[in-house]
């Protein structure tokens, strides 16, 4: 069965755009992109879209290098400091010369629509309260979505980025799962996948999941995206992967909808903190 | 073969002592307890003996309940602003009516000896320099100490607690290890622990780990203590585990050393950090 990321961020987007218009929110995003990264300039442009979709003023402040570090966090600053600004995105990534995760610590906590300022984190870390990263968060609203039962499941993540491998196993683990956090060092890998009850490929290599490496009525969730010559391709050999599984996302389709949707839903959520 | 955490202890005691003699260091540990929790004062106690072998002044101070958070924080700040005070401890648990995360996050994160603050702990998640938890680096020093690889080597951490097998899951991700962490809800936990080449058991249940569950030549780590009629228990049944083990932790003896050990690592590592 597919998970079908596209059709419930549909859904997302209606029933928010329903709240906004209903209880008269007044939501803004702030997005700053340093550069011009061809791949965040689509992501931006589905942010944007879905912002307009719901009823969220987007502010999108781009600028063009050579910038430093202080210019960025004058910027944060800027909108941390707006009360009309609701939601901030530093969108990732930074070029080379900038850190990324020293500008984005800037971003107030409860603007960080992102999650990934050390608030949010330590939060997730204690399994407390706080803003989850969008696809984190949109991955465990999908499997949800399909009443895919965590408490208790085997899941295998490959990929330990800051982005999704390292938070999606900390959110995993809070939802009593037990996860196994594979990476570029693991060996025998497939020894790993083969005992999970759900396998999540986050690691932006091409096919790097195939059939031979899950068991019969697995749970798959692709999360990467590589290009080759022009055409997007997963980190899963969906065609072959998709005969042995129970559910498997499609890519594109499945986890990148959904990212979008959360920071819809993150935005909502902080709207409502900050008036409340 | 022992992992011997008494000895290390002792050989890097004696290290930290001739280098702040040589060094002229001055060092002060300020220590704050609430209550009377039995654990707690022996803990103490080998932090304050280990302190004064090596010419580190100790500044302990006990508060008796009932107390707040707020008298908790007034002395973390006191002790922040006192320039002679090189970290400082907050002894957990606290009692049941205070929130340990909410007053251990008012430590500086520069004088916070036990690597628990949102600064440090955001600085492991991030593969960063920071201060590592004691337990979690002295674990490490011992592995290393007798030449155990961590890289590509399959980890089953059991206990998922914020003091112990979170922050060490990250920690031996950072050291490329691939870490599964399991807890209380992991199903066929046999499975898991039979394909590792080290265990680490973290969660406080006498002898949960028995000789079956373990491969040959695998390398053992017991974090746990238990109280059983008057007698310390670890979370491994170390009399048959050893027997397969091609390294394993006595316990007492292995991992509590290392960790007071760290305590003074961590001190020194400090006071330079700060005088530098």
């Amino acid at each position: 069965m597919i998970l079908d990321g596209l059709m419930l961020k549909t859904k997302i987007l209606e029933a928010a755009k329903e709240k906004i218009r209903n209880e008269n929110l007044h939501l803004t995003l702030a997005i700053i992109q340093v550069g011009d990264n061809l791949a965040s300039n689509v992501y931006i442009k589905n942010k944007i879209k879905a912002c307009e979709k719901v009823g969220i003023k987007v502010v999108y402040r781009k600028i063009n290098p050579p910038t430093d570090e202080e210019e960025i966090i004058r910027i944060i600053d800027y909108f941390n400091q707006d009360n009309t600004v609701t939601g901030i995105i530093l969108q990732s990534p930074l070029p080379d010369n900038l850190d990324f995760g020293r500008c984005s610590s800037h971003i107030l906590s409860s603007k960080d629509v992102d999650g990934f300022t050390r608030e949010n984190i330590y939060s997730l870390y204690l399994n407390k309260k706080g803003i989850l990263p969008c696809t984190v968060k949109g991955i465990l609203c999908l499997l949800r979505e399909y009443d895919i039962c965590l408490n208790g499941a085997n899941v295998a993540i490959i990929g330990r980025g800051n982005i999704v491998g390292k938070p999606l196993a900390l959110a995993l683990e809070n939802a009593d799962a037990t996860v196994t956090l594979c990476h570029s060092k693991t060996k025998n890998i497939k020894d790993i996948t083969k005992n999970a009850d759900i396998v999540i490929a986050a690691c932006g290599v091409p096919h790097i999941v195939t059939a031979d490496m899950v068991k019969e009525n697995v749970v798959v969730v692709d999360v990467g995206i590589s290009k080759i010559s022009e055409k997007i391709v997963g980190d899963v050999d969906f065609d072959n992967v998709k005969e042995k599984a129970a559910f498997i996302t499609p890519n594109p389709g499945g986890v990148g909808p959904m990212t979008v949707a959360m920071i819809i839903d993150n935005l909502i959520e902080m709207g409502s903190e900050q008036n409340g």
